[in-house]
This record gives structure tokens, sequence and C-alpha cells, in this order.
């Protein structure tokens, strides 16, 4: 309780004995132009020119705003199909489909080990069947589309493509991501099923198949968002995401492809914590960083190739469920802080996250914070507005050469593959995880109604649980399903399938004659596993 | 104006037209070096050191964060008493009281002009007693207090002072505010009794009490914030605030005051609109230019005499009745650029101010916004993050630019009296409300869930109404104080009272001897109209 009066004899007295941004870097009292050393052309250039610094696009928001794409899925294709028809009546421009578990690993919703997780964290989607009841009335030539699929993100494109079949969409015309990021799921996520090798293949045959076949399809989104919700770093998540980038890369040009060919269907996917100044400089700096790396490392000659495009969210991590009102304001000022970043494609956290599943309402409000930003607050009516601040330039420089840092030793411990196998990158996160929360626990970080600030008595938001009936439900559904259709034709291409996959030919094909045949994902999965067996972890002590 | 750049192969198509910051400002695509020219020394300056561009502090919040002081008061002294006791146990650092029209008017609450009005849209207070259970056990020597209250602000601050008496507190241990700014009252905010000039003069009477009296007390805020939610630019909001406020160095200096003595006790107070970029560059300008007019203009040999000090408070104007949750998002920006522009002080509005009076749980919402961005976002870790940045050093500049050139005009016309007095202002000030208007009906200017992204049936908050009972019970009360006091001891000092003020003594040691004596706001405020008349307003058209 003091007053902000100030007497002429004023002594600086600072609050604390030293200020650190989340991220653990100190942050000095004072910025000037001496702590922001840039050479414009060099570090910054126009948007939309190499390095990138300054945005993906000469026009940036001013041509149009980012794709608003909420990332939402829960129980059943149905359910969910109407939740992406509320959220586009309500203005957002992009799908994200949330998946659930057993989609995620590859299990039907049938298999004993989907038991009990069955539309819990995301839709379940087992078949053709439930992709078009998912995507029914939604015109894909007319709406992009992410889904967060990983070691089934083969079968998951596959199924959409047969979709955009039915409705007579061609596959250029396709707009959309498959995250298809298996690294970050032996680093942080742990939706994994084989093995590393065959796993790269996969990939490899996916990057290869969209070039040719769905052209405007992104391959890949490769993600710092789990790395950093279990805890890392600014300059880790963006070293380790540009270093499976880097994996990614070399694995596609050892597979025969071009990187001018490839590199223009890789996007990124980054978190957007709280600290609001380091945030926005991580994207600046990881945007340079990608453009010097894929062209002074990988050669790439088109300009195209150099440029780091990212989705972001909003970090769940961050939120709380004590007065869960407050996440709105956390969620508005990662939010800015992304858009203040560059990024392309954002996805707004409901303030009822930390509780659970998003009701419409909650949804409503995520959504609406995006188009404040866009619409009302000025901030999209120029390019990068950041640049230049004394502040700004100089985290930029820094994340980029601590994150260079970083890097560096995982390219001296064979690159990432290896320093995943060896720990190494999980171990990092671990610690920094550690050191977060026991700053949080000595309340060097405050968290507003968690450490300090904290109210009695509150009473909880209203919750939306998924109705334990689904999955009996949904099991019947898949019987159906499967008793409807030519058993012989699925064998069949479940047979050419499996030939391949001991084979070296490109994968993908033979998923799709599958999908199409009325295969389902966990038939599927399991015929893989039988050739390509399981990742196991490597566990880090 | 436009003069961006334009890669030869590259064909922007951009949304519109043209980009303009809701105060019409052209917005151009990009900002280099070239469009922030800035002598560093000259035009920024290290915080805490002529011209403060980059604050008034040299450590800024790293010593202290700003004030977190929510307007508040309603119904009787008791609710309002009880209201703050909660947002201090919230960890609210400031109070700052909101006074019911009839307190402001110089009415007591049994008065025929009072019907209807005791209580309504704020607190009402006719008496020492009303005072005293107001600030009951809140220490006077630990908070400071801001009193929005401009034509009865003399009587207002004696019956603090009264009440500083009796917890003994000595006056130099009092910090805080009274608005006591007439001159926007008769331009944007009605709330004037008396006519131009003994309006001036009871102004520089308390100016020069506080001085010799109360040292550490902020004797005026110049107050931007009504004409802006009235409808004016960001550029009209700092021209006509910084011309009020050389009007009153005018006035004091006429009176006999010395720049040095009188200009440290003078503080501001803004709004905080939707145009994030614009707005933190307001205030950056506002706060150069301040400098410059004190030293310049008015000669000040001291530094202090140049700070502009000022409160903020977020845009009631831009808070919407539809999907009230988005105010939260709103609030949350808007505080942002307030405490990246570096504000004293604080308040962020409650999501539904817009509905109704705002509930316990909403008010809270609103500081944990200010709790949020002062302990989470990283934001006060360093001093003006923004500077340096081509974008808000060259809004910066413009808005300098611009002001000037308006305040021009008004020295043009005979200064800011005169303006007012020809309706200049008031003229300004309809325009730029007109232009807005017309930008939202004609939609280049997107309200979300206005003009845009509505949606039907929405569901109203709970919402809390003031019970039309409390103005019969005030009268009641009332009764009661007038024939609990020595009758002729209160006459006495209200004589006196009157006999001053048709001389040329200073008014305020006399209003604290008849407040103190139990003479009503009501009574002293008629004494004085029997004495100075009326204002009447010069109608523009």
């Amino acid at each position: 309780m003091l007053s902000y009066y100030e007497p002429s004899s004023y002594e600086p007295k600072e609050r604390k004995a030293e200020f650190r941004s989340i991220s653990g870097l100190p942050v000095k009292r004072l910025y000037t132009a001496q702590d922001a050393e840039i050479d414009y052309d060099r570090d910054l250039g126009e948007p939309g020119q190499f390095p990138f610094t300054r945005g993906v696009q000469p026009t940036m928001y001013r041509g149009r705003l980012w794709t608003m794409r909420q990332y939402a899925g829960f129980g059943t294709a149905e359910e969910s199909n109407k939740r992406y028809k509320y959220l586009l009546g309500a203005g957002q421009t992009g799908l994200s489909v949330a998946f659930d578990l057993p989609t995620q690993m590859g299990f039907d919703s049938d298999d004993a080990m989907a038991c009990g997780e069955v539309g819990r964290v995301g839709v379940a989607i087992d078949s053709l069947e439930d992709m078009e009841i998912l995507l029914d009335g939604i015109p894909l030539d007319k709406v992009s589309t992410s889904m967060t699929i990983n070691s089934t993100a083969s079968i998951l494109l596959a199924l959409y493509l047969c979709v955009a079949d039915k409705q007579g969409v061609s596959w250029d015309k396709l707009r959309g991501t498959v995250q298809n990021d298996i690294l970050k799921e032996y680093i942080a996520r742990g939706t994994y099923i084989y093995p590393v090798k065959p796993s790269m293949r996969i990939i490899t045959d996916l990057f290869q198949f969209c070039k040719n076949q769905v052209p405007n399809w992104n391959a890949i989104s490769v993600s710092g968002y789990h790395m950093r919700e279990a805890g890392c770093t600014a300059v880790q998540e963006v070293a380790f995401t540009l270093m499976d980038g880097v994996a990614y890369l070399e694995a596609a040009i050892k597979a025969g492809l071009d990187v001018d060919d490839i590199a223009p269907q890789i996007s990124f996917f980054f978190g957007v914590h709280n600290d609001f100044l380091e945030e926005i400089s991580k994207f600046r700096a990881a945007r340079r960083m990608w453009a010097r790396i894929v062209r002074e490392r990988f050669k790439a000659k088109k300009d195209d190739s150099c440029k780091l495009r990212f989705h972001s969210q909003t970090a769940g991590c961050s939120l709380t469920a004590q007065q869960p009102h407050n996440n709105i304001v956390r969620v508005t000022m990662q939010a800015l802080s992304s858009v203040l970043g560059g990024t392309q494609s954002l996805h707004t956290n409901s303030f009822d996250e930390a509780l659970a599943l998003p009701t419409e309402e909650s949804a409503r409000i995520a959504l609406r914070t995006q188009q404040i930003i866009g619409y009302e607050s000025g901030v999209a009516n120029t390019v990068d507005p950041c640049a230049g601040s004394y502040v700004i330039e100089s985290f930029t420089n820094r994340i980029e050469k601590e994150a260079l840092a970083l890097m560096k030793k995982v390219e001296d411990l064979g690159g990432m593959l290896a320093a995943i196998d060896k720990g190494f990158v999980q171990k990092e996160i671990q610690n920094s995880a550690f050191q977060y929360q026991r700053d949080i626990e000595e309340k060097n970080e405050i968290i507003v109604g968690v450490n300090e600030f904290q109210m009695q008595g509150e009473k909880a938001p209203p919750i939306q649980r998924i109705d334990p009936q689904l999955e009996i439900k949904k099991k019947e559904q898949l019987k159906k399903f499967r008793s409807s259709r030519d058993q012989s034709k699925t064998d069949q291409t479940m047979k050419h399938l499996e030939e391949a996959a001991k084979g070296t030919q490109n994968l993908i094909p033979f998923i799709y004659e599958a999908v199409k045949n009325k295969a389902t994902l966990g038939e599927i999965s399991h015929a893989l596993r039988r050739v390509f067996g399981l990742y196991k972890e490597n566990v880090v002590l």
C-alpha cells in the first residue's frame, strides 16, 4: 500500500535482487540501442524476405488475418461435427481436430487397449464412416484443417482424402496439416507406436506423397508445443524444435527428396507462454534461425523453403483451475504476443480447460479473444510492430544465440535422434520443469490465484463431461460398420499393405486403398505393428 | 504520409484500401528506422530523466508496480467501505472513490435536486459522519486515495483531513489525489456548479493549501479520460488535457504560486482505448510534451516539475453489453498498453460495467487482470520495453506533432478558457465522436459482438442494483446528523466561509472548519452558490 508519489530524493531500489524471464534468462533494467545490435538487411530484412525475421509475408495481417483455428473434438464424430459447425458459425476460420488417445495410438474403439479412453481427450475415429460424419457439411475446398495426429497421421490423412473424393474436391485443393511429428512424441508427448526407423520412413513417405499428390498440404507440423508444456524453456523449445526439423529434412533428403521440394511443406507449432516480451522475441528468433539453417546448411535455393510458418497455441500449462476467469486474461496476452510474433494460425485456450472440456460459451470466448485482437486492437494494421524495440531485438538476438549453443550440444551428441536416444533432450526438459516448479514454490514466480491472491470458497463453473455410454455405442457402431463391408476386399488391401511395409515402397497409397475399402485404423496399425514392432522408451533417470 | 516499402515484383493485396488507427491517423504497412527519427538524449532520455519519455522513475516497475486502484463506490458509505475492504483484501494497492451525482454537484441527499440519484453512480457523502464510515478501518497513512470529485473537491478533501485528524495521521503523511479538474467538466463531463472564474479560484486555493499543508497530496488530476469517453481522439485527448494543464499552471502562477512549487502536485488522468500501439505511444508522447512545456514555457527549474505522472483507466466506452465476457479481453489489452506506456496508477473496468454496477466477482477479475500483468507477464521486469520500436517511436513522434498543432489552434483562440467558451473544444470532440460512430455503422471499425460476430439469445450475467430504500434511509440519517450538531457553531463557520468567499482569502481552511463543525456538503455548496452564482453552458451547435 504505497503511493505513486516519489519525493525528489528518490533512490532507485528494486523489488527483487535480480529479474529473469520465465525461461530464466536475466532481464536488465534498461535496454538501449547498444543492447540491440542489428544489421537491418542481414538480421531483419523486409517481411516476406530472407531471413523473414519480420514475417513470412510482405503484407502479413493486412493481407489477411492469421487463421483462427480452435483445437476441438470430443466424444463421437457427430458431437465434434456439431462443435465445428458452431465454431465456424461463430467466425472461426480453420478446423483443428483433436483425436482421442486410442485413435492417436492406433487402437480401434473396441480394442481392449482403448477401454475408458474412447472419445475422452478428443474424437474417436476408427473408420471412413466416422470421418464422413466428422466432416459432414464442411466443404473441404473451403476450409483448412489441422489434425493433431502423429503415429497414425498417414491413416487420418488417407481418410480425409477419401472424404474429399466423396465431396468431389480434388486433392490439390486441400489445405491443412497433419502433425506427423514423431520425434517430439518420443521426447515429450508419448503417442508413439513403432521404433524410430520405421516411424521416420512413414513420415518421409508422407512427405513424398504430399509433394506429388496433395501439394498444398503441410506434411508435418514440427511441434515445440508439447515440450514447452512439459516444462522446457523458450530457448529449449526453439532449439529442440528446429533440431527436429533438421532431422526430418535430413531424413527426407536421404530418402531422395530435394530440399526445395520438401521444405515448403514443413510447418511448425509452438506454444505461447506468459512472458510477453520473451515470447514475441522467440517467434522472431525462430524464423531467422530456420531461414539460415535451410539456406546455409541445406543449400535451399528457393526463398519459400526458408520460411518458418507456424501455428501457435496459448499455454495450457499456464492456466489455473483456481479463479478460472483469470485464464481469459492470460490467454489474451499470450495470444497477443503470438500475433505480435507473426503467427500464421492460432488456438486460444478456453478459460475452463484446466477443469474440463470447454463448453460452447468458453469456446466462444476463446475465439472472440482472437477476433478482438484481430479487429479491434489495431495490431494487425502494420507488420511486425515490435521491430526495432531495444528489448525485443535484444531478446531476439539472445534467444538465437542461446538456442544455437544448445543445438551445437545436440550436434555434438550425434544429432537429434542420438540425443533423444541418449535421453539428453528429455533430461534437459526435466531440469527446466523442475527449476520452474521450484520457482513457483519459492514464489520467485507468482501465479495469481495459486501461490498469491488466493480466494476461499470458490464456485466452479459449469463443466461438460463425456457420457460413459458413448464407448458402448461406439463399439456397436463399429461392429455394424465391419459387418457391412466386403471383407474379402478389405482383407486384400490389408495384405497388400503388409507386403509393402516389408519392402521399401511408399506406404501411403496402400493405406489409402485400405481405408477406402473400409479397413479400420486399428487394423492398419496392428498390421504395421506386426511388421515394424514397438518402440521401447529409454528411461531417463 | 504513405511511403511504405514496395518490393518491385510483389503486388500487395490488402484487406482494406487504407488502414487507420482508431483515432483516424493513417497506419503504414511497414515502419523502419527511417520512420522513427529520434535523438535519444533529446527525445527519449533515460527513465527518470528529462524529457521522461521512457518514464518518470529510473526503475519504474522494478522499483514497485503501478498502484492498482479500482474506482469503486455505490450506495451508502457502509456498502462502499465493505467493497474497499474487499478490494484491499484481494490485493488492491490504492483506493479510488466514486461519488454519486448529488455529491459531485453539491447537493445533500435530502435536496430535491438529488431525488432518484442518491448512491446511484457512486457513494453518497453528505457529512463528516459519512466520510468516517466510508474510511472506517482504513489507515490513511498506509493507503493512497483518489477521489473523483471536482466542483466539490475542496469539501471532500476537507472531510478527508478531518478523518485523518481522528486517526491521528498528520497531513504530511496523506497521499492521494482529488480530481479537481473543472475545465473538463465544462468540456465533457458536466458536473460543474459555479462560473469559470470562481471555480478557478477554488482550484488555485486548493493548490496553495495543499502545497503548504498537505505536501504529498496531488492537488489536481488533469483529466483527458472523460473527453476520450465523449468520443475524442488520442491526439485531442493529449492536446486538450495538456492545454487544461497549462491553464491551471497559468492560473496558479497568476495567483502568486511558483511553478516549481505547484507543478509537482499536478497529476494527470488518461483513458486507454482499444488501439494498442497508438495508446502506448500516446502516453510516451504526453510525457515528453508536458516535460517540454513545463520547462520551456513555464521555465521550471526542478526536474520534478516536468514529470507527467498519470492515472489511467480502461475505456468504459469500448465495453459492450453484448457477450460481456469479451470485455475481459478488451480490458486486458488496454491495461497492458497502459502499463507499457508507463502508467503510475490504473483502474481496470469490470466486464459487466456496460450492464450494471460491478459484482464482487467482476471487480475481482478486473483487479486480477492487473495482478497477472504485473506478476506473470514479465512486462514489469524492464523499463519502457517498447522504446526503439519503429512503430512506437514513429507514433510517439506523430502524436506529439499532431497534438502540438491542435494546441496551437487553441492558443490562437486565446487559450483553453477562451476555446471552451467559444465551444471550439466541444465541437472538435463532437466531430470525432460522430466520425467514430459512422465508422462503426459503416463497419470500418469492427466491434466484436456488436456489428460483427453477434449472437442470438444471450443470457445476461447476474447484476447488482441499488436498493431504492437507500435514499429514504439516507435522508433519515442526514436528518439525525443535523439534529445532533451544535447548530450555532455550524452557523458561525458557515458565516465565516460565506464572508471569505466574498473576499480573496484562501477558502480551504474555512471549508475545513465548516465540515469539522458538521456543516454538510450541500450547505457549503449552497453558500458558495449564493456568492458565486451558477455556470451557464454555451450551447454548441
